[in-house]
């Protein structure tokens, strides 16, 4: 294999891959092995892809620890298409939905459920910017929801739910896109939970949604006035295989699911990205000259985001860290400012190298 | 790089890529050349993959002689999720959308848009098992229609419309999923033509488009009731960018498109593929000990279908084939028989070994 330049990348995702799991695809990129074919070729009913599928969903379950009640699906259209397809499959009309307002992503999730039904928000930091999450105090619980939507990290504003916030009996739902899979995951206290893959799990261009057969069930009698490829009974009748699904896609996440094992699994990579993230943000917490933008009791172990006292340091501060091979630091463009996600395949030395950067960065500029 | 085994795949799809094709990707994919990162990793928002997209984009105009007046969009969900997209953005609750039902997938997609609104079927050949298309003189068509639907190619069937059927100012859609890009193609006499890319144009993953402006324009009118997803005029309005894109399959059609460039554009793929499929239906046709299912005006250059006397006898062919390196040529689980896809990057040495493996199972059970 020749040497090949590689950087570290701060992007929110898509994220960096373990580079095992790229060499392992490069590798047998043109023919799977004892295949014969690249699985870029294999037909989705094939005996090969398969077992991928099936080892895939065995390993996920295994990572997890998901219960038996639940059902593993392998979907397109990111957690931007489940913004559209809870409602659709879970809100009747008589019914209402509570959605927590915890960041911008949450807000997309409300937009699209009120087009389909009653939407309560049950709790809402927009008025600060979402420089916080709801508390569990604040939040209004509608008796009998239909389900209560959660945005677990919020990638933008830099903050995360530590644990689940308490709903009651109702169902949870929750757009776990950018935390899954990153910390241990406790199942049963969802209905539901979906993952664009492409933070922690493998790249773009599949959704993992973990489903409680109950919801499934709920799902099935809207079946036949849905759009097909919206019901997750379909999905979940067809194991994920209704239509041609991201084959290529699946295959890399059953690569990354097997380097999460090889790490020690979830509890250690929580432990490891505890770690990144701490360093970071002692780093921010140091002096002052850098500001964290979230309550520090909220704030994410993924998405770490922080400012200086202006806009023009900010912007000096990117350019000499992409020159230096410290990639995609820039904030979302709606917020500004500066972000460093911290993703399971981010190696720690890029953290290493990204506080040294800082404080060199503080010592010519402070 | 090692010698890998690789087999011929007569598969229906995903299929064949053309070797070169994977061999690159395989070369660049721990890193981009000039970027440092995985194909895998770059965020869709970096000027890496903004320039990836619109030299597919720009590649795609070019091969197929876009107007100007057309958009390219790059979707996920597969044809199975555009049986949906086309009757929830086009069809209104006052009109009438007509739909050439020519085969399984046509009937799939009746299935989606009666679920929206009225639906006229304009020709049916479903009492014939689809064994032909319908003809033009048969097709009762809707004044006024929102639009009317065809399937290009019949995959299941192994029939294929050798030009569109005249509709009059009717917006013609075109289910293109299994023919498109494999010959030249008149754009200007379609509205909207969509087809997942996994037969003729990449890897599984994503969903093409080629829709005229004034279907956008009606999209855009339904774009706040929509599921945001499902809206064309949304994704036309962000360039295929309203959220992350199915990145590598993007990049993986990219790479197909300069092949098809290097072989000399869609006529000589036209001519090529006539070439192929000609060998396939000759030898069919030789003695009578194969019998081809499609009428032979309407057959497919693309699958080519044919029966045995017996079922015993095909899985017998289908078993023999497979030892000797002939993989996927059992026909569709819903019609049985056999079928051999010949799709852009099947070799035509492909065919001439099948062509010689039948004549030889030919005298042996002959």
């Amino acid at each position: 294999m020749p040497t090949v330049h590689r950087i570290h990348n701060f992007s929110a995702g898509p994220a960096m891959m373990p580079v095992p799991v790229l060499e392992e695809m490069q590798r047998d990129l043109v023919s799977l092995p004892g295949v014969g074919m690249s699985i870029l070729e294999i037909s989705h009913r094939s005996k090969a892809f398969e077992a991928i599928l099936a080892e895939t969903e065995a390993d996920i379950r295994a990572l997890a620890t998901v219960p038996s009640n639940y059902r593993v699906l392998f979907l397109q259209g990111g957690a931007s298409l489940q913004f559209s397809m809870v409602p659709m499959n879970f809100l009747a009309s008589s019914a209402t939905a509570d959605y927590i307002d915890s960041g911008s992503w949450a807000d997309k999730a409300i937009k699209e459920a009120a087009k389909v039904g009653t939407v309560n928000i049950a709790g809402s930091t927009k008025a600060e910017r979402y420089g916080r999450l709801p508390a569990q105090s604040e939040l209004r619980l509608t008796p009998g929801a239909a389900y209560v939507h959660m945005t677990a990290n919020n990638t933008i504003e830099g903050t995360e739910f530590k644990r689940p916030p308490d709903v009651g009996s109702a169902p949870l739902v929750s757009d776990s896109s950018s935390d899954m899979f990153s910390r241990p995951i406790d199942v049963s206290r969802h209905a539901l939970i979906y993952a664009g893959a492409q933070k922690n799990m493998g790249p773009a261009g599949v959704t993992i949604v973990i489903i409680r057969d109950d919801l499934v069930s709920r799902s099935g009698v809207r079946k036949a006035s849905l759009p097909t490829m919206l019901s997750y009974a379909v999905h979940a009748e067809n194991k994920s295989l209704y239509n041609t699904p991201a084959v290529f896609a699946i295959y890399a996440v059953g690569l990354v699911m097997k380097w999460l094992s090889a790490q020690g699994g979830l509890s250690v990579m929580g432990k490891r990205n505890e770690r990144k993230a701490g360093k970071l943000y002692a780093e921010i917490d140091r002096t002052g000259f850098y500001r964290g933008t979230a309550r520090k009791e909220d704030r994410s172990l993924m998405n770490v985001t922080f400012r200086l006292s202006s806009e023009a340091l900010e912007k000096l501060l990117i350019k000499e860290a992409t020159a230096a091979g410290l990639d995609g630091l820039e904030g979302h463009r709606s917020v500004g400012g500066l972000r460093a996600s911290l993703y399971n395949a981010f190696p720690e030395e890029g953290v290493d190298e990204l506080v040294a950067f800082m404080k060199e960065f503080e010592r010519r500029n402070g």
